[in-house]
C-alpha cells in the first residue's frame, strides 16, 4: 500500500474525496433493477449489488470494527462480502456470488448509508492509519466503479434483448487520424510511483529502469485498424499468434472482439456498448480485445506492445486527467482523437496492453496486514495495463498505475497503443 | 397428449380452471423479488420469471397464434421463453436462462396479464382443438408451478442467509408410526390411463400388465427412519449401492438427502424447506432423496422399491385429491401420517420413486404436432415417480400420472414407499 | 449368477472348456505387441494385457486363494487387476489401466500359465462351488475376449496409420436382401434362463411376461440401409431422436457409425475394422451404432426396437451355435444374410439393441458372495441388448442373454432389427 | 535461432557432436520396453518413441527433405511426429501421441538409423544454412533427451509397481551444508548470448541490463530445508502463497513436493526417482517443484527469488560443463554439494527457478522461417529457469540459456536458489 506522508490540511480533501466516491457509486447503481444488480454473469464478474456491498465492507473491515462503539451492519455480510482476504476468513465463493437474491439492492443501499455515517464520523479526525486506509478504501471503490460497468456490460451483453444502461451519445462517424510515432531515447529512468499522492503498494518503489531507444504510435489502434487486421485474415492466421493465444483463437472460435457482432451488411461490424446495440465507430480505439489479441496484432502490424517502463517514462510528464474519464457525466465509451502533434489519450480512453507481466518491482515488499493481499498475490500470469479507460473514474490513474489481468481477458475497456525499438 | 373425447359442457369448467391456474402462478410468484424471480441456481433449475413467461408462451405458441388478430406481447420472446420445443426454432439456452434480468417481473406479468385475456376471449367458444390444448397449457402450468417452488427452494438454499419463503407451519415431532404392509394378489390387471379425464400422451395407451403378488408399505419411509439409514453407515457402504449411485456418492460426497445440514448437536441434523431453517421431522415423509438413493435404502431395509404397475395398481382405487397437496392454502412440507388401516399418503405428500424406467408404453404414439415433444423424447434414461408431493397443485395428480427424473436428481420433494415380493 | 444344478459328467466338460477358452484369449492376443497390448485408448476401453490378467485374477480370488499351498503369482496383482469388485478391496483407477507398461505382455502370460496350471489341479476333482466359480469364470473371460477385440480396435481407430489386427476377408459387395416381417402373437409367455445350462444371476428367475402382438425384421439392419438413413438427413433432424440423443448429436458432431468416414468420392464410406480400412458392405448388418441412433433409424423407418421380451420369444426356438461367432477361424466382422423365409442372423451377426432397460427380472437376487457385483449393481441407465456378437465366442450367447450398455456407447458391435406392434 | 557465424573447422567437431548426441538418445531409450516407450501419462508428457522419432522428423522437415534425393522414410511421419510447427501443417493432436502402438519402437529405431544416414552424408560438407540448422536439431534433440527422462519417470510414477528405469546409485545421507550468500554489485551489466557458441534465438540479442546490489544462496535448497517447510505447515498457510499457487495448492491437495510420498514411519517422506522409490537424502537439492512452490518457500524464507539477469551475471564466470549433467555415465539424481567458498551448483543439478517471465530480449526476432516458431511463440505465461539439472546432456547449458515452464508444471528436475536485494 501507499507509503506517503499526508499533510494535515489533507483531511477535508480526503472526506470530501470520501463522499464524492460514495455518491458516484450509487449514481451508478441508479438505473439498475433489483436484478440487474444481482445476476453474475461469469466468474471473473460480479453483481453490482456485491460491489456495492464488497466496498462497504472494506471499510467496515479495515477501520470501523477497530472504532469503539461501532455496530456492524450485519455480522454475516463479513462473509457474504470480503472478495478474497484469506486473513479475513471464509466468504461466500466467487462463482456464487450472483445466488445471494437477497439482501435486495435497497438493503445493500442501507448498508452503504450505515457505513458511510461511520465514515463520516471517523473523517472528521482520523488518525494517520485511520487517513491512509480510507485513501486506500477510496482508490479501491474507484476500482469497483470500473469493474460494476464492465461486469454489467458483460451481464447486459448476454441478453437477447441488447438492454442499453446509457443512452447513446453523439456518435463518431470519422475517418482515423492517420498514425504518427513520437521517439524517446531511453537511457536510465526512474519508474515507480514517488512523491506525495497515493499509489497502490505494487507502484513502489520507485527504482531506475534503463530503456533503449523507443518509439510510440502517438495514438491508440483504431476500430477501422482492427478490421482491416479482421479482413487480412488476422483471426486465422496462426503465424501471427502466441501459442496460447491460438489455442484460444481456435477454443473461443474467435474472429473479433468482445462485443463485435457481424452486421446484416457483409464486412459491417455492430458493437454492444452500454448504450446498446450500434454501429463501429471506425475512429474510437477499438476495446474489449485481449493480449493475445493485441499482440497478435501488433506483430500482424510489424510492431509490438510497449513495455510498462517505456509507456511509463512516455506517460510520466503528461496531464492524467485530461483522458476521457468517467467522471458525473456519466459512463462514456472509447473515444476517437482529433489531431495533435504528440501522445495522444494516453489516459483516460482505453487500458493499453504492455508487453511486461506484473510482477514486483525491485525491493517490493506488501503493505502491512491484511491489506497487503490487495495486489502482491496476483504479481503471476498477468500482463500490465497502462492509463485508465473510458470507465475508469476521474483522479483515478496517474503514469505509474499498475492495473493487470490475464492475457485471455477481455471484459474490459482494453486496447492497444504500438511500440517499436529504434 | 390426451385424446379424450370432452363433453360440451366442460367449456365452462375449463375456463375456470384456467383462471384459477393463472391465478394460483402468480400467488406463488407474490413473496418474491425481482431479483428472486430472475436468478437460475443450476441448469436444471429456472428461474421463476421465466416459469412465469414461459407458461404463458405456451398459450401464445400453440393457441393463440393461430387466433385471427391475436399481436404477441413482444416477438422476442419467442426467443426468451421456448424451452425445449426443436419445432419452435431457436431459443435462449437453457442454462444462460438467468441471464435475463429484463424483461423484470413486472413486465412479465403485464405479459401474463396481455395473454389471460386473449385466452379468455378464446375460451368462451373454443374449437376441441383449442379446448384440448388449453386444457394440456393448464397442465403444463401446473407443473411448472411445482418447478417453480423447487427451483426457489434450490436458490435460496444457496444463500447463506437461509431466506423463508414462506412461515414456518406448526411443527410434528412425534415420532413415525410403525410400518405395516398392505398385499396385492397380482395377475393381468390394467395400466395407463383410460376414461374421460385430462391425461398426458405418455401416460397412453390403457394396456394390460401381468403382476406377480406384490405388498407395499402403508406409508413412506420417514426422516426418523433415514436417520438409522444414516447412523448405520448408510452413505458409506458400496455394497448397497447401484454402481453409478457409489460413484455419486462418492463425487458428491453425500451424507444425507439435499438441503439436510449438520445440527451443533452431533448426530441432529436440521432441513432447509420453504419455510427456512428447522430440525428434521422425525415423522414425516423423507425428501429431496435421488433414485440412488431411494435404491439404496430399500436394500438396506431388505426391500425394493416398487414397479410403476404395482404402484398404479394400488392406487388407482384411491382418491388423489385427498392428499396433501399444493393449493391456495399456500405451499406446504412433507407431512407425516396418521395412523390408518390401508395404504396412506399415496398422493399429495412426496413424489414416490418407482424402480421402473420412464419408458413408452407398448403402442404409445407421441401427440401430434410440437406437443408431441412434450413426453416422448425424454424417454431415456429417466424413472418413474409416482402420486405427487406436497408442491404439486391439487387436482393435477392422478395414479396413471407418470412423473420422471434422472436417477441423480432430487431437488424435487421426492421420497420413497417400500415393496417385496410376495 | 447361475444357480443350476450340474450333472457329475460335466466336470470333463468344464476343464475342456476352460481350457479352450484359456486357449483361445492367447490366441487373441497372439498379433499384438507389447505396446498394442499396454495402451487404453479410452476409460470405457482396457488394454488387451489388462484383459489376459484380470481374466486370471478372477480365478485367483474367486477360487485359487481358498486353496490350500496355493501360491499368488504376485501380491500387487490382487490390486492391478481388480476391475470394480468394491468387496476386493483397492485397485487400480480404470481410466489409469493403461499406464501399467510393466508388467510386460510376456510376464501377464507367465501369470496366465501359473493360474492355469493350479486351476486345471482344481478341475479334476473340483467341489460344486468350485465347478459353479469355474464355470463362472470361463463365461466371464468369454466376455472379455470380446471386449479384447472390441478395445483393440478403437485404439487401432485412432491412429492414422490404420492397422489391421486381421487379413481382410473376401469382401461381400452384393445389396441387402429386402426386409420381410415374421409376426408373433403374443401372450403370457416364459423369459428369463430355466434349466441346466449356465446363465449369469440376471437373466433369473425364469418368469411369466405377456406380449401383445408384434412382429420383427427378419434380419437386421443394413449398412445399406443405413446410408439411406444419412442421405435423409438423419443426423439432422431434431424430430427423429431423443433428447438426451439429439444432446449428444450435437456435442459429437455424429454424422455417422462410429468408424465410418467419407471416401474421397463424395457420397461413399470407409468403415474402419480389425481388418483395417475398407468400403462399407452394403449388406452387411450395420454396426457400433449406440442406442440413440438405433432409437432414431427405427422412428425414420416408422417403426420401433424391440422390447428384450419379444425379442427373447422371438429367439427361444432358434439354435444361437449357428451364428456367426468368433470361433478359431478367427474375429469376423458384420455379415451379410442370405435369403430365408424366417428370422435370420438373431445369433452372432451384431448385438442387437432392445427398447428395453436392464433392471432386475422379478424376484431377482444378486448371486452370493463378491460374484454377486457381477450383473445387479449395474441395474440404471443401460439398455438390454441381445443375440451376440461376430466378436462373441460361439457357445457364449442364448436367447436369454443380456447384454447391456449405456446408451451412447457404441464401440461394442452394436446394431439393430426392426420390430413393430400388430 | 542462433546467428553466429562458425568457424570452417567446426564442421567435423559437428559430425561428431551429431553423432555422439544420436548415440546417447539410443542409450537412454534402451532399457525400455516397446510399451514403456509408447505410453504417454498425461499430455504435458511425450512417449520416448515419439520422442525419437521427432527429434529425427527434426532433421528431415529442417534438413533432408531439401536434399536432392532423399527419400522420407514413411510420408506419414510427418503427420505424426511433427510437434507444433504450425508451418509444417496438421499433426497428430498432442494429447493423443500415446494412442500410436504402431510403428514399434524398432521401427522408430530404423527410421532413427535412415535419418542418420542421410544426416551423416549432409554433414561431410554442408552448406553455413545446413550447418546452422544442424546445429540446431542436435541442441533440440538434447532438450528432449532430457523431456524424455522426465517423461518417462513421470510415467513410471504412476505405477504401483514402482519400476525403476536405472540401477540405484550410492546414497548421500549427509546433513546439508549451511547455507552461505554470495554478494554482487550490480550496475550496468550484460545479458543475452554473445560470441560465437551456439544459442537458442531467445537468448539474443545481448543488451544492457541493469542491477541493483543483491545476493545469491550459495547452493540451492535442499530436502532437509524443503522438509521444514513442510513441517512448519507450508502447504497450509495461504499468506506464503501466491493467489494462484493457493489455487492450485487447494485443487491439487498439495503437500510435498511432487513424487514425494509419505513413509510409514510418521514424518519421513520416499521419493520417487528414476533409481527407483527411497528415502529422500536430506543434502541433496530439492526438485519437481513448480513455481508456486519455490516462491512459497522463498517468501517463507525470508527471501525472494533471483530474477534472470541477476542469475546469468552470477553465472556468467563459472564452468557450466563442470556440473552434475547427463552424460555417458548414464543418468543420475539431483546431489548434494559439498563445502565451498562461493556459488556451488548453479550448473548440472536441479534447474532453478526465477522470478522472471519468459519475455523477449529488446530486440528480439525469431529465426527465419518454420524453426522461428521454436522459441517465440512460448513467451507468454512462463517463467524462466537457469543452470540445467541431472538430468541435462553436458555441453548443452551456459549461463544465458532460458528454460521455461509454466507456473504449475514441476514434473521437471525443477529446483530454487535463494536471492536477497542488498
Amino acid at each position: 500500500m501507499h507509503r506517503t506522508v499526508r499533510a494535515a490540511a489533507s483531511e477535508e480533501a480526503l472526506a470530501h474525496r470520501f463522499h464524492d466516491t460514495r455518491r458516484l457509486s450509487c449514481a451508478l447503481a441508479a438505473p439498475l433493477s433489483d436484478a440487474d444488480a444481482t445476476v453474475q454473469s461469469m466468474p471473473d464478474a460480479s453483481p453490482a449489488k456485491w460491489h456495492l456491498a464488497h466496498t462497504s465492507w472494506f471499510f467496515e473491515a479495515f477501520i470501523l470494527r477497530d472504532v469503539a462503539g461501532y455496530e456492524p451492519f450485519d455480522p454475516s455480510y463479513a462473509y457474504l462480502f470480503n472478495s478474497y482476504y484469506e486473513s479475513e476468513g471464509a466468504r461466500q465463493p466467487r462463482p456464487l456470488r450472483g445466488m445471494l437474491t437477497r439482501p435486495s439492492l435497497d438493503r445493500v443501499l442501507d448498508y452503504r448509508r450505515h457505513v458511510d455515517a461511520a465514515m463520516e464520523a471517523v473523517l472528521q479526525t482520523p488518525s494517520p492509519r485511520q487517513a491512509e486506509l480510507a485513501e486506500l478504501g477510496v482508490n479501491h471503490e474507484q476500482q469497483h466503479q470500473e469493474l460494476m460497468l464492465t461486469d454489467l456490460l458483460h451481464l447486459f451483453a448476454q441478453n437477447p434483448l441488447h438492454p442499453a444502461y446509457a443512452a447513446p451519445e453523439h456518435r463518431l462517424d470519422g475517418v482515423p487520424e492517420p498514425l504518427d510515432w513520437v521517439a524517446f531515447d531511453g537511457g536510465i529512468v526512474r519508474a515507480g510511483h514517488e512523491g506525495d499522492g497515493f499509489a497502490f503498494d505494487c507502484e513502489a518503489p520507485a527504482h531506475d529502469a534503463l530503456l533503449a531507444p523507443y518509439a510510440l504510435a502517438d495514438r491508440p489502434v483504431t476500430n477501422a485498424e482492427w478490421r482491416s487486421f479482421i479482413d487480412d485474415g488476422g483471426y486465422r492466421r496462426p503465424e501471427l499468434w502466441l501459442s496460447d493465444g491460438w489455442t484460444w483463437v481456435q477454443a473461443e472460435g474467435a474472429e473479433a472482439p468482445l462485443y463485435w457482432t457481424p452486421a446484416a451488411e457483409k464486412g459491417r461490424w455492430l458493437r454492444f456498448g452500454l448504450d446498446g446495440l450500434h454501429p463501429i465507430e471506425p475512429a474510437a480505439a477499438v476495446t474489449h480485445i485481449n493480449y493475445y489479441e493485441a499482440d497478435a496484432y501488433a506483430r500482424w502490424a510489424g510492431a509490438r506492445l510497449p513495455t510498462e517502463a517505456e509507456w511509463e517514462h512516455a506517460g510520466s510528464g503528461l496531464t492524467p486527467d485530461a483522458g476521457h474519464f468517467l467522471d458525473d457525466a456519466g459512463p462514456v465509451r472509447p473515444r476517437a482523437t482529433g489531431p495533435g502533434d504528440g501522445l495522444r489519450d494516453m489516459f483516460g480512453n482505453v487500458w493499453e496492453w504492455t508487453g511486461s507481466a506484473y510482477l514486483p518491482y525491485p525491493g517490493f515488499a506488501p503493505a502491512e496486514g491484511a491489506v497487503g493481499e490487495y495486489n502482491g498475490k496476483f504479481m503471476c500470469g498477468q500482463f500490465v495495463l497502462k492509463g485508465g479507460s473510458c470507465a475508469t473514474p476521474r483522479g483515478h490513474a496517474r503514469a505509474s498505475y499498475r492495473n493487470f489481468f490475464y492475457p485471455h481477458q477481455r471484459w474490459q475497456f482494453t486496447g492497444l497503443r504500438l511500440a517499436k525499438s529504434l
